[in-house]
C-alpha cells in the first residue's frame, strides 16, 4: 500500500541489485520510515528474530528470501534452514516457506539454476500472499458495500484490533484488505484502531499504515470499544487471526475475545479475515487446545515511544510489581459472524469451513 | 493503609501545626512518595485541579479542608467556595462538601468558633468517608470468605479495574476495602490489576497501594481479563463506580463494561463497591442518560513513566493520527451480581436499592 504517496510492499528485491533484499524495518515505526538492506541469510535471521519484520505471512516470505540469499552465497542449505527456523518459535509460515524452498531445489541443477529457482520461489511466495490478501479484500468489500448502502454516504465505521494490516503481510493485509478495497473504491471509511496493549501494534503500526494510505482513523484505548458499540459507533468489526481451528474458534491478539463479546451484546457483526494457511486442520476446541504464548513482564511494565527526537523506554508501573503478559486469547465460534478467506466468506463451523476447503475434509 | 510499614491516610492535618494540611501528591506515584504541605485555599484548589489528589471521595474531603484553610486566613467564603467548585467539573462530592462547610457556619459565631467548626467538619467528612469504606470492606469480606472456604487455602483471585483504592478515598478504598479486610484477616489473596488505559491508574496507583500494603498482585493489560476468566483464573471481580443509577446501572472507568461481559460469559461474580453517596437518585437508564466525559487525545497518544531517574513522557502513536478518549462507560445492571454499600450488599435493581436506602424512596 502507499507510504508518502508511493506504493510499497513490506519486502522486495532491490531493483538495481537483486543480490540484496530490501525490507521495511518496522521497529522504527511509526516514528521513522527505515528501509533496511539485507545481504546475508544471517542478517535475515536477525531481522526475523529481532522483529524488524513481523506477522506470520511476512515472516514466511522473509525466510524464503533468506534461503535465496543463502543459495546466492553458496551456504550450506540445511544450516541456513536450521538458522532461520530457530528465529521465531511459533510461526507456522516460517517452517512452511523454508520447506518449500528446500523442496524446489532440483536434483542435478547448476548453481545458477538453483539460485534462479530460489529467487522465483521467494517471489512466488510473496506474490501469492499478496494475491490471497487481495482476494480477502474483495470478499470483505461485499460486506462493507452492504453496510455503506444503508448509511447514505455516512462513513462506515470499522473497528480493528492489533495489526492485521499490510505490514504483517506482503501487501493489503488481512483485516485491513477489505478496508483498503472499500477506501480505494470510493466508499467513505473510518477505522477505530484499538491501541492493542501491551505491544501497541494498533497505535504504532495500524494507525501508521492507515494514515500513510489516507484512510481516516481514530486511535482508541482497548477499553473503549464496548462503549462505542453501545452507542452505535461501530458498524463492523474485522480482526485477523494467528490460528483458527477447522471448527471456527479463533486465536488472535489478547483482547479480541472482549471485543467479540461486546459485538455480540450490541448486534455488531464480527468478522475474522484469514488466508486459509492460518487454519489448523487438527484442532477441534480452540479454548481448550490452542497454546497461549506468555511473554515477558517488561512488555507490560514498560512502554517505548518518541521523546527528545529519539526512542525512549519508560517504566509505568512500580518496579517491584509483577506483571503477566498473555499474547493471545481465543474467541469461541459462537461469537463470530463469519470468516473472510481468499475463497470467500464461510461460517465459523466445521461444515461451512470444510465445504469451502474440501481438500482438508477427512 | 500502609506505606513502607506505616499507616497513612491520603489527607490529614499536620500533627505539630494544624494550620497546615498534608496530602499525598499522587502525581509522583508510583515512582516517588511525596507528601505535600497545603497552607492556603488557593494551593488546595491547585492540588484538586491538577490532580495531586483525585477520586470523588478524596476530592470532597480535600475541598472541605480547603474551606477550613480559607476560614483560617479570614478569606471571603463565597469566593473560596467558587474557587474550589470550579476545580473539577463533574465530582458531586466536591459541591456537597463545600455546601456542608458553608451550612455549618453558625450565625453570630466568633472567628475562633467558626474555624474550630470548619476544622471539625472537615475531619468529620474524612472520618465518615473512612468509616463508610471500612463498612464496605466488612460486607465485601463475606463474599471473599465464601469463596475462600471453597478454595482450600488457595489464594482468592480478585480482578479489579482502575483505582478504586484508598488513594481515591481517605482510607481503605471502595473496591479494595474487601481485599484489604480479607488480607488483613489472614485470607490468602491475589489481585489481578488491570493497568487501565489510557491514564494507567491501575498500573500506577492500584499496584503501588497493594504492593505497599503487602497484598500479592499482578499487573495485566486491560485486554487480558477475558482470557483469565475463560481459564478459571478469576474468582471475583470488584470495581468501583463514579455514578450508579437507583436502578443499578453502573458508570465506571472505561473498559468496565467489557470485563462485566466477560464475567457474565464465564460465570464469574461481578460486584461493584460504592458508598451510597455515589447513587444518582434521579436517573433510571444509565446507558442512555449518564453523560460520558471525553478527555484530550494526548492522554491516549502519550504515556508517562520513569526513565533516567525522572518522569518522561513519550509519544507512542504517529503524530498526525487522531485519538478519542472516553473516560467512562456504563455497565447495564443485567451484568452485575450485586452492589456492596456501607449498609450491606443489595441487588442491582430499584426495589433492592430502595429497600436498603428507604429514605430515597419517593
Amino acid at each position: 500500500m502507499n507510504v508518502g504517496g508511493r506504493h510499497y510492499r513490506t519486502i522486495w528485491l532491490k531493483p538495481d541489485d537483486e543480490r540484496v533484499v530490501q525490507l521495511i524495518d518496522q521497529r522504527a515505526l511509526p516514528h521513522r520510515f527505515v528501509v533496511e538492506e539485507v545481504q546475508t541469510v544471517e542478517q535475515m535471521a536477525t531481522a526475523i528474530r529481532d522483529m524488524h519484520v513481523r506477522g506470520a505471512p511476512l515472516i514466511g516470505t522473509a525466510a524464503a528470501f533468506g534461503m535465496y540469499l543463502a543459495m546466492l552465497a553458496e551456504k550450506d542449505l540445511n544450516s541456513a534452514a536450521t538458522l532461520l527456523r530457530a528465529t521465531r518459535p511459533t510461526a507456522v509460515n516460517l517452517a512452511w516457506a523454508i520447506e518449500r524452498q528446500l523442496a524446489a531445489i532440483a536434483k542435478g541443477a547448476t548453481a545458477t539454476e538453483t539460485i534462479a529457482c530460489a529467487r522465483a520461489t521467494a517471489e512466488a511466495i510473496a506474490d501469492e500472499d499478496a494475491e490471497h490478501c487481495r482476494q480477502i479484500g474483495l470478499h470483505g468489500l461485499e460486506l462493507i458495500e452492504q453496510i455503506a448502502n444503508r448509511k447514505n454516504g455516512q462513513p462506515v465505521n470499522v473497528l480493528t484490533h492489533c495489526n492485521a494490516g499490510w505490514l504483517a503481510c506482503v501487501d493489503y493485509g488481512t483485516a485491513t484488505a477489505p478496508i483498503y478495497a472499500a477506501h480505494d473504491g470510493g466508499i467513505p471509511m473510518h477505522v477505530w484502531v484499538d491501541e492493542t496493549r501491551p505491544r501497541n501494534q494498533g497505535a504504532k503500526l495500524t494507525a501508521w499504515e492507515l494514515g500513510e494510505h489516507g484512510v481516516p482513523h481514530t486511535i482508541i484505548a482497548d477499553n473503549a470499544g464496548g462503549h462505542l458499540m453501545q452507542h452505535g459507533e461501530v458498524d463492523l468489526v474485522i480482526v485477523g487471526t494467528d490460528r483458527t481451528t477447522f471448527t471456527g474458534d479463533v486465536a488472535n491478539k489478547i483482547g479480541t475475545y472482549l471485543k467479540a463479546l461486546a459485538a455480540k451484546d450490541n448486534g455488531v457483526p464480527f468478522y475474522v479475515a484469514l488466508p486459509s494457511s492460518t487454519f489448523d486442520w487438527t484442532m477441534r476446541d480452540g479454548v481448550a487446545e490452542i497454546p497461549i504464548e506468555e511473554r515477558g513482564a517488561e512488555e507490560v511494565k514498560h512502554v517505548d515511544g518518541w521523546a527528545d527526537d529519539r526512542l525512549v523506554e519508560v517504566r509505568v508501573t512500580p518496579e517491584s510489581s509483577p506483571a503477566a503478559n498473555y499474547a493471545f486469547d481465543v474467541t469461541p465460534r459462537r461469537l463470530i459472524s463469519g470468516l473472510i478467506t481468499e475463497r470467500g466468506i464461510c461460517q465459523p463451523n466445521e461444515k461451512s469451513i470444510l465445504a469451502m476447503f474440501p481438500e482438508h475434509a477427512r
